[in-house]
């Protein structure tokens, strides 16, 4: 219930109507925003299914995350598998296929607050990506059913990108036809599975496999790891959750220790390569298939979380922007909106043409990954494999760092009300970091390589000829490889926008606004980077001073469509899970209504209190 | 307990000595450790007395904070009251005097995980600094016993850093000789004191001052707000916790209501102002000496807690990057430590140099501060608040931004275990990040002017020439203002680490390391704005180059004194929080142990996975 107040008449934020403040800024917006919306999701008809799957999710309780502010890990976690049962309910229900643009939207919907995200995106894809057909037909089912709940287990306390360095190793046996599964070391516990920690009952164990006294490199082994009658976990079997993370509460990330475990010859997946009954190791494919649904994740991550989390940003910011007041432009007026200010636009405004820089370039890079998978699987052709996976590590680490640092400019543009979770805007901040974390910059610089940049191959030469050993020329030159990798992604970036405008001729009215933001976009990129082009005189400083003037008038430009524009992401309020960033504007009141129900309001500390004034 | 692992003999991580792979690097530091960390204190004398009020609180279980990943917000609350109350007991017990050296130390190394730190820290030296004799008799005893609880109630739902702004009035009645405090609308709510949700009796509200007619703008008043025998809020008071945050949810920063709330003339803070019986207001000094004790909050926060949080996150990254072995960087050799990558000494090392650089700005910063509080004090001289607040603005802004994205760096660069909380890296960045969000970078932007940086006058000029009014000129500019006081912040930081050398002659040992970071801090504030540089032809491309290869050559040179440099910060594990961060190097040991301690391995559910089997 909430606080009384006897002077003013508060009433429930949903029978408010819309605050002027941000209505005022929708009354004329010079573009057809529904148009827009019709973009980003690929068609009039997609937005018509996304909008008719979060329609059944808004509508059942089951769903509803009103309290998550409020919850403890346990009963986050919980909430989350029930949200998962129910989804596959719902999907037998309404007939939604697995693979269907229905399970896609819900499972965007939902996101991470949904259980199973490993089990559904990963465990179930990679059998399906390395199995066999016999392997695909006996256990996806099972999966898709939730009979079996699977994991990933990849990673290790001591061993995370470096997978050549992964400890655990699976021995094939000839007697038995078993291959047996061991940790040598503390450091080979299997640390951060998604699903492990409280939930699976398989895992996907990613280990060094030995067969005839040779080590054949990182192979994915189904493993048992609980019972499925009471949930207990199976002998040889140590496994727990890895305790809090700055985000992800809802997830039991987990540990998982496996001593002398024995599974059957099957149960290594095998598409590619197998151990044949006598221990005969048979290859039949790229070596590197195995990072297949490595990239795979990766891309999925780019439209599913992390620009997702940059665009819902710039909504709350942006429409928090036009609904707070503070400190007057011109004197004698009204306190001004903080939107109606340079710094802030400054701030919000790059994010938002970042948001469909990265949008555009996702579904561009979507249609890539297809085309590749489409070429493995029907031709066996694994030309591209290399420049894909290339490629994904590199925009997956520019959009991951360049969305996380974006939310986080967002979130202070709000100022005291942006640290309070109640915004939404910490959680989008702590999430979307986490994505950051799964591919070290590393990954790019390895993959990249100097002939990119002239400068970096130049250093390179002059170490090598001044007899520095190669090693350690490559370790002192990976600063600038590291460069000229975001330098190409940037560059990629800048071209897809250039290249989907052109394809937007036949909609004047939303090119021309989205045009605005693809120069804001190049202009911005260059200005981060100024550095980079006053360096060796591509641009002079006055050059720059044009650029800088050209981007504040297209600040300007973007003003009076900001909120129709961030309107046109279409977000619900419910996925927004942001006290400041709803629809209607009511940022106050609803900041008010929701800190009630702060477990810290249920009880006055009496005692604590009593007891404090007796010993002092 | 700890899980069984049979196949390892997992014994405590603390009988297991220290880790080789840290303790070699501790072997032959080409400094006297010890040295640096007496300078860091200010004296060896300084330096005793630290770890004597250490080695009390770390000795006592109230203070232990070994379950502080595991808590619920209330749980967190409830143990900072009972630290804040065992504190008070220590401090009689032990004859340390409240403004004296020892409560010092106390506070800071218990910092915010003590309850009452607005209390302490805003409430009682806010009275002290703008109370009468008479005032400061009445109201500190009482708050050193806490007998009474205050709270410092400024900030409100509608209004932050613009004070003027703020819309809670107190109006005086000669009639019966009392404020009346209202709050005319839902905006005007106080929200985000500290202290205030739960635990306070008194708030000192700021408030726009009403009499005679006339608004006299912002004072400060003590007001009531629960009951000293019951605790229960007073008629007229609501008030209650805002809800969960980013961090410090074990501070109960709250919100209050009041309406119509009467208050004895004598609560008003009256040495720099006054209401007479009659309602004639008397000013006695500068107007802006209301905003004294934001400043000394300010000043306190960058010693107290920012500085801390990067020095703290260098200790546990760059200890952590010497555990960590990851991939080979010469081939047939053991797996390299991660610290002898150039990326990752490239991600650190200016850390470090920066905790180093802003330490020794901090201590100067503080003289001036205690300067010119005599110079008020003894001779009513104000001439020095303006720069002492725009210089503390200054400071306080660039310090928190560049704290807070270099924790973040040594974050990310501890990979996957740095997003565990348990790392406490996470909590180390959601704090400090708290302390940007206490002030905008408007603050600087107004209190800096344009004569700093030719560029901005020059177009501040001409927009005034062309007919632009003076207040859109000003907005215009504010991205060329606000540049220009962080130029002049970083200039004013430089220069004291240069002076701070200097009088360093008679200790040749520590100054040649420290000179090391001094050159590295200078040249990577170089390189981070290469741009400003660059764009006035104040530097060539080549020789931003040299400044590089020069950078790089200083990497180096830190690298074998690293580990020693963060061990004379002196933190203890207990003040750490980190499993992978601690002072032995045990990182994966302690993960594995801590892990086992999460709630969410309290208990299989059972219940919930029967449920889930028989619902699918």
């Amino acid at each position: 219930q909430l606080v009384t107040v006897s002077t003013w008449s508060l009433v429930s934020t949903w029978s408010l109507g819309v605050n002027p403040d941000i209505h005022s800024e929708r009354t004329s917006p010079s573009f057809p925003v529904e148009r827009v919306t019709n973009l980003l999701d690929g068609g009039a008809e997609l937005t018509a299914t996304r909008r008719h799957v979060e329609s059944i999710i808004n509508s059942d309780s089951t769903f509803s995350q009103d309290d998550r502010y409020f919850l403890t890990r346990v009963e986050q976690y919980e909430g989350s598998v029930r949200r998962a049962v129910r989804l596959r309910e719902k999907m037998k229900e309404l007939g939604w296929a697995d693979n269907g643009t229905e399970a896609m939207f819900a499972f965007r919907v939902l996101g991470a607050d949904v259980a199973f995200g490993i089990h559904n995106g990963v465990f179930i894809p990679t059998i399906k990506e390395l199995g066999i057909e016999a392997q695909i037909a006996k256990w996806v089912p099972l999966a898709q059913d939730l009979q079996i709940i699977g994991t990933y287990a990849q990673t290790e306390l001591g061993h995370g990108t470096y997978l050549r360095g992964l400890e655990t190793t699976v021995t094939f046996d000839p007697s038995n036809q078993e291959f047996v599964i061991n940790m040598p070391r503390l450091s080979s516990i299997k640390w951060w599975p998604g699903d492990l920690g409280r939930s699976a009952t398989h895992a996907l164990v990613l280990a060094q496999l030995y067969t005839q006294g040779k080590c054949q490199g990182m192979h994915a082994f189904i493993v048992q790891i609980r019972s499925l009658v009471d949930h207990s976990s199976l002998p040889g079997v140590t496994v727990g959750d890895i305790g809090p993370k700055m985000n992800f509460d809802q997830v039991d990330n987990g540990f998982l220790i496996l001593q002398n475990v024995h599974i059957p010859r099957e149960n290594m997946l095998c598409r590619y390569s197998e151990v044949s009954p006598d221990g005969t190791y048979v290859k039949r494919g790229s070596d590197r298939i195995n990072y297949f649904s490595m990239v795979l994740t990766r891309t999925r991550l780019l439209s599913a979380e992390i620009i997702p989390a940059l665009a819902k940003a710039c909504v709350i910011a942006i429409r928090y922007s036009v609904v707070r007041r503070q400190s007057k432009l011109k004197p004698g007026e009204m306190e001004t909106k903080i939107l109606d200010y340079q710094m802030q636009q400054q701030k919000l405004f790059p994010q938002l043409a970042t948001v469909f820089a990265f949008h555009f370039m996702a579904s561009s890079f979507e249609a890539f990954c297809n085309q590749v998978k489409v070429q493995i699987k029907s031709k066996g052709d694994f030309s591209s494999l290399p420049e894909l996976h290339a490629l994904s590590a590199g925009l997956k680490a520019l959009l991951s760092d360049v969305c996380s640092a974006g939310v986080e400019t967002c979130r202070r543009a709000c100022g005291g009300h942006g640290y309070s979770l109640l915004s939404g805007l910490p959680s989008l901040y702590t999430r979307v970091a986490g994505s950051c974390t799964y591919e070290g910059e590393n990954t790019v610089m390895q993959l990249q390589t100097a002939r990119l940049i002239k400068n970096a191959g130049f250093q390179l030469q002059s170490l090598l000829q001044s007899g520095v050993e190669q090693y350690v020329a490559w370790d002192s030159t990976s600063i600038l490889l590291a460069q000229a990798a975001i330098a190409h992604c940037q560059y990629t970036i800048v071209n897809n926008f250039v290249e989907t405008m052109s394809r937007l001729q036949h909609e004047p009215e939303i090119q021309q606004v989205l045009q605005v933001l693809c120069d804001l976009y190049a202009l911005s990129g260059i200005l981060a980077n100024a550095e980079e082009f006053l360096h060796d005189g591509y641009m002079t400083g006055h050059q720059l001073d044009l650029v800088t003037a050209s981007q504040r008038d297209l600040l300007t430009c973007v003003r009076k469509d900001a909120v129709s524009l961030v309107d046109a992401f279409d977000y619900s309020d419910q996925q927004l899970h942001s006290a400041i960033g709803s629809y209607d504007g009511h940022a106050y009141q609803r900041l008010f209504e929701w800190a009630q129900k702060a477990p810290m309001n249920a009880k006055v500390p009496f005692a604590l209190f009593l007891a404090l004034s007796s010993c002092c």
